[in-house]
């Protein structure tokens, strides 16, 4: 709280009051466009010499267009993002914006771990096409990533954005969940508009909902194992990496969720649990690409150092999609 | 998995057997008492010399007598067991019990380091009144409490136990989570009866349900951060430290998930979030104590070595009552 | 820093003033025993139903009494401490004082989770013969374990007790390390003669030697796995689970290193790594006990819910001795 | 040991016989240089606006060039190298290559997340004049980061750079230590000369150096706090931030224990901890930056979203200076 409080005076005063100012004059624009929905962190298609394959990737965006998202997450983690080139990085975006359909949300993944690096990309991946920015935290040098430095780097990068910014936090990949106070401190930045929280702390999730719900504030689940608990506490949607393999039925979630027939939507949620923990979690990026394979997208291999499942996990992955009655 | 499968062999069958015959005969009986509701993890006030002050435990349970829990847990981690004897905390339940208005459960901690240990504290706990045993993961030798293991410990105490047991996995203090795989072996235990889970990890809650939802077992939560997302999830109710201080809204809460009136409960559930964390994660026991007193209980001080709050303290838990409405 | 100078003032100055003075006095008196030396932390043998089995604890003793240890540590973590009542901690200590021979230190582990407890046990292990008492951080309440919590903890049991004091931290059992800040504070009290430290940071190690260079303290490794790196930055000695096994060695080692033979040390010290992280981390007591056994001592089984070792470990075990050169 | 095991076979067999057949033709020259010393892992001076300040670099070159380091280290962790750009790390390296006098090594760290850019960046550090490079892991899909991932990545790197690689572990940034067993299988490399770890755990970096023995591999301490130590336990020199400002007393330190005066080394590592803490784990590269300021280097400000000290973090960092007698 202190260390928030101490910072709201570094921040950059004078955009926040045009800002504000601005959205006060015309509040659905400023406040961003609605985040709630569903969204499928694409993964990347690559060729066997480990090159963007940017065919299998449209014939993949063919197949979401036609499941009710409320839009893509293009260059999140599950796009392999770190091992991509700046220039690949907005290449995909590209790509994608030129098949989405009309209507649906781009958003790109423009974290870097540099805050020049940051705003450099977050505005070409605008330039690309994206509608709102998923930003990561910065995380190399962990211990001293506290609120100040975050609260100023997202500050910084969503004061020269030009579309919206979404906050990234997945500690299972960066070591580092986004604190609490600075999330707070940094919804009432008017081009900060959301939050993906991947932590799966529900606690947190509900207090973050509490604590920001003056703002135009909306926060996205980061994982299809609590997408349900989420709604539940005031989260308006997920990015979810088994949305590229289990497109509709995330979707049929949601709107199960946004119905009220939670009864119904907790026997769904509870079949979603272990094949989204195998996608994730237990074996990554490359369970993800393989499931892919099974449901009938292109997932094929990741680049290097990430490797091609065992024979023992490709079996601990079927099993957890059949066992749940999926395969 | 593994584990759990190699490890079912190692379980006494025979008493499996006869138990499951019984249950079978008579299921409602062999299923134990329901669980589900709230109840409070009572703490233990202490006289000026840090001994049982019994007078002062007994006025605190006719102002719960009021309030409409499902029954409470005596020596639980609130109840500061480890800072008291095993004389002292079977006591601890002889009084609660001669206190206790009819059709209220006790449920009374009785878990050791060692199996022997506990068989006995559950054996003595049940002759001093106790309807149900909760029983702690011993934790001492963390590296070697593997799903093996504690399989074995439980399976051994509720072999021989007069009283169902539920399962106690309270990361926080033990440093160690009960494997997910020896929940669901130990849940077809016919003298197993449910889990009280402080971890809180909402996927990990969701899971357990699912995966035993073929047995007599029941989930509650452990906190009353989660409480609202674990009834989302399928949870029958919570074990919440928070209801030594706010009992009613807790229940009213309860009241609001199981009638499916999730929007009201929202607003609750994220005002008591804050005021949880500070009795709990925060400032521990002190601070239940402190809160307990502003609420018209006896709290008081606790055993050596935790220490009273300081007063930065004490003006932080005011502060997260006070700024939820509280105070 | 800050939280031990404000808890300076906390402390019983009075205690301290006298003791103090009477230090001045009689330095070396007062100084309580050198510590420098080897310690098996011994284990507990039992018998097949699990009773403490006094006829082979006297067998190990009278080995032991053959090898050119300080002292024995018992009802330390080896001891299964936490399996025992505090009636058969003490018993197990007179057993040892009535077989050690004259000029060995009997150090025993006192530590409980109360402040209380601790005090009365650590008179009872003075009255049944040891020298010094062993005293483990408490740890079940983790979060409330700080600093201020710990000193006002030990200097309770180091005011009362009759024998000197060794602080005793071992994360990997309790979750919890005892705070630099709070061992420099407590090696200014006149009762309090060292620490053994099982955490294995050795810059922490280095930089506690440091801070109580002016005080009669003594810091002990708590492992034989850096046994030497600890002599080199300033360690006086070992209390090693491993010494139970392969004493000899680890008096040849102390040998070595203590007359700066540095390069006959590490080729010692680098044979004893594996064999010891399989008796301690790896594979903890049980498999403690079995390597007692193949070296001609009495191990035996652990009390529940310790498991024998299976198979694969056995045979895990095995090469971690065999593959150095010990069997 | 399994999944090196496993691993071996799917490690270019044919880059093996060949480069070990050519090393045991001219054993010194495939070893590559002897990496025994002090190394400054230098950091990187910016302007006001960020941007590299060669001209200060260079300033900072010549008086390292008056300290008998074995060489530098350019773009490791203390060079913010997460911050630069591929071309601007590779600049930095020609920079330091044109100033630095003959015989001294020029490690460059030329990890990224993904095989193919550290492949890429290791060929154009070694154009660029680097004599060896300093490889971190990767680290964003921890999860997945086994040992079989990681010896194919270092394998492939090792198999194509024209320079000699050097592992290098640091896990308070990575959130991963090398496993053991990858450094074993890794060290028959013919192409892979060292590690430098900075995790610091004594006990591991014992046991590499036991199981690497046969191999021309050596091991750098990475931190100076526990260099003495490392030294003690068979490194063979340090790459240390605090090398950057207090250069001459770390090479003198090395000096004492590579002559065996370890009574004088003790007392000069003692007296080193506190600051290497400082501008290491506790307060980070703006920390160093700001010591190299009062010790006569140029350091100045970080690249955001690294911040400068607060006034509160500059007193402590004095502090730990002054106490210790260094300013």
């Amino acid at each position: 709280m202190h260390c928030a409080r101490a910072c709201r005076g570094l921040i950059s005063r004078r955009s926040h009051t045009v800002l504000r100012a601005w959205r006060l004059q015309s509040r659905a624009a400023a406040a961003g466009p609605d985040l709630s929905g569903i969204y499928p962190p694409i993964a990347t298609p690559f060729t066997a010499r480990e090159e963007v394959d940017a065919e299998k990737l449209e014939e993949n965006l063919q197949k979401y267009a036609e499941v009710p998202f409320k839009g893509l997450v293009v260059q999140g983690s599950n796009g392999e993002y770190p091992y991509l080139t700046a220039a690949e990085r907005v290449e995909v975006v590209r790509t994608v914006r030129r098949s989405l359909p009309p209507g649906r949300l781009l958003m790109a993944g423009s974290g870097c771990e540099s805050t020049r690096a940051t705003v450099q990309l977050t505005e070409k991946m605008a330039s690309a096409g994206a509608d709102a920015a998923l930003v990561v935290t910065p995380s190399f040098y962990k211990g001293k990533m506290d609120s100040r430095a975050l609260i100023r780097h997202f500050t910084k990068v969503a004061d020269s954005s030009p579309v919206p910014v979404v906050l990234y936090s997945v500690p299972a990949n960066t070591g580092l969940d986004l604190p609490l106070e600075a999330v707070v401190e940094l919804s009432q930045h008017p081009n900060i508009r959301g939050l993906k929280d991947s932590g799966g702390d529900i606690t947190r999730i509900g207090l973050i909902v509490h604590k920001t719900k003056m703002e135009d504030f909306q926060v996205l689940a980061g994982s299809a194992g609590f997408l349900m608990a989420a709604y539940c506490v005031g989260a308006v949607g997920g990015v979810c990496a088994l949305a590229n393999v289990l497109g509709r039925e995330l979707c049929e979630l949601e709107r199960l969720c946004r119905s009220g027939r939670w009864d119904e939507a907790r026997v769904l949620q509870q079949r979603l649990i272990e094949p989204n923990a195998a996608v994730t979690r237990k074996l990554g990026v490359p369970a993800l690409k393989q499931a892919m394979e099974w449901f009938g997208f292109h997932g094929g291999a990741c680049r290097s150092p990430l490797q091609p499942l065992t024979e023992a996990e490709t079996q601990q992955l079927r099993r957890d999609f059949s066992s749940n009655g999926w395969l």
